[in-house]
């Protein structure tokens, strides 16, 4: 393995990566070598352009942190994301589609009993969501857990908040559906927002001539036994950027009328005297083959 | 650009991305994306595989420090630095060849005069190393900059060292050749060495039974007006792993006898009273095409 250019390059570290004792890493790396080398002698890609690749992914990688996930956020805007969703949740039809997890979700997010106000204060339009986890033949899935997560009116996370202490969540919540598969709660209606831009993709959109917005959306983590996990989002039926979504997410099924009401009673009969909204979203679970 | 699927999402990015205003990195990111489309289409890339992705890439970022260079470390190991140097340098017969560069060159480096010991005082083997920088025609180039760069006879470089200061530097230099293209200093024998194998590249390596060790090696970036900047080694012969260095970087004509020598008078004409070893090499620089 002496005087590699750059077509021999390729085999020499196929050949190098033979013997690594499991085949699956081995057949990943494979096709992931393969497609690196094309794409260098592809574009016949300069030093000078590999050092800016190498800065690039460097300064995404350091800029990460453990509520800043800039890798996902590439992989987001590159479509990557999309494509690995979509290839691993081909569903029956009528199943709910699953959409892009996105960078957002935390581990620790707070437990709440159904009804309750997940906003934690968060100022804002008041949004009473509910709905029903269904099996693929219309019978409810008792006791589903449900993950809920949004941005705030202005269009933020509560992990970009400068100074938020670490266990203080805005809009995230962990709920059990009922035995009869319902869930409810109340919140506020999120906004439209940019990905995070401040950072290297943030620079990379801008150098596309891209921008970084993502139209209105609640995300939902639906997890019950004997089915498929569903990680998935709910977008607001003529809300911006439903067509030009930064990450590619949008699924015409995925969006719904965020209805508007008056002043008045709210769903649980209390009086409020503010204009409120209103979300009835039924989520269908693939069942996992036996 | 709604509803995309594992096949279309790819045209959907490549559609975004089409009023990037610069045709070049238009071109770069065409190639890039349908490469890595193709990669996750191509091992059906799982989730959970993306997921692993994800977090090795950003455990390769985190440990970066002005010091480390782990995303050069991945290129080096999967192959992709040496085909970019490759491709970039493709000079006349009779052209000293190029290779890796790799993470460890430092921006800062001393100045020394010719002559001068530049080991900074590691102990080690005494080293003398000298030459002629040459044009295609075989004449002297003169006044030319070497940057010279090295490990130690344990194999470390000085910034792979705890506790050093910033501005200390062993076994690394910037000399001017005189009028008549000679280079000549001291220095110690370097050992072949493992690149740094405690992250995220050492883990993959692990994984794939490849061990992470380079033969013994000089670096040198030779600089001079009207020619190509040569970055190149001098390995030693009969060294270990010349024939399956880490970063697939050896060529033969870059392979040298490091002559060894009794104790007696070094080429300066001092008593010297332990063995010592030489090199005689010389650079012959590619002219910039006018």
């Amino acid at each position: 393995m002496r005087n590699l250019d750059e077509h021999t390059i390729t085999q020499a570290v196929l050949t190098r990566n033979a013997s690594a004792p499991d085949p699956r890493l081995r057949e990943i790396m494979t096709s992931l070598v393969q497609h690196l080398h094309a794409f260098a002698r592809e574009t016949k890609l300069t030093e000078a352009e590999w050092e800016k690749g190498i800065e690039f992914l460097t300064a995404v990688g350091q800029i990460c942190t453990p509520t800043r996930q800039e890798f996902i956020l590439l992989s987001d805007t590159l479509g990557l994301s999309t494509l690995v969703t979509a290839q691993n949740h081909k569903k029956p039809e009528g199943c709910t589609e699953a959409t892009v997890f996105g960078p957002f979700h935390v581990l620790d997010a707070p437990r709440f009993d159904l009804g309750a106000d997940i906003s934690a204060g968060l100022p804002g339009v008041p949004w009473f969501v509910r709905g029903t986890v269904r099996d693929i033949d219309g019978n409810p899935v008792p006791n589903a857990t449900l993950e809920v997560w949004q941005a705030d009116d202005a269009g933020f996370y509560d992990v970009q908040k400068a100074g938020r202490a670490a266990n203080s969540f805005e809009g995230r919540a962990i709920l059990q559906a009922d035995s009869e598969g319902r869930y409810h709660f109340k919140t506020i209606i999120p906004d439209c927002y940019p990905i995070p831009h401040d950072g290297p993709v943030g620079k990379m959109l801008e150098a596309l001539e891209r921008h970084p917005w993502r139209p209105a959306h609640l995300h939902f983590m639906i997890i019950s036994p004997n089915h498929e996990r569903l990680v998935t989002h709910v977008f607001r039926e003529h809300g911006e950027y439903l067509d030009s979504d930064a990450v590619f997410g949008v699924r015409s099924s995925l969006i719904a009328d965020w209805v508007a009401h008056d002043a008045g009673t709210d769903p649980y009969g209390q009086a409020i005297d503010t204009p409120w909204f209103s979300l009835d979203f039924d989520f269908v679970l693939n069942p996992i083959a036996r």
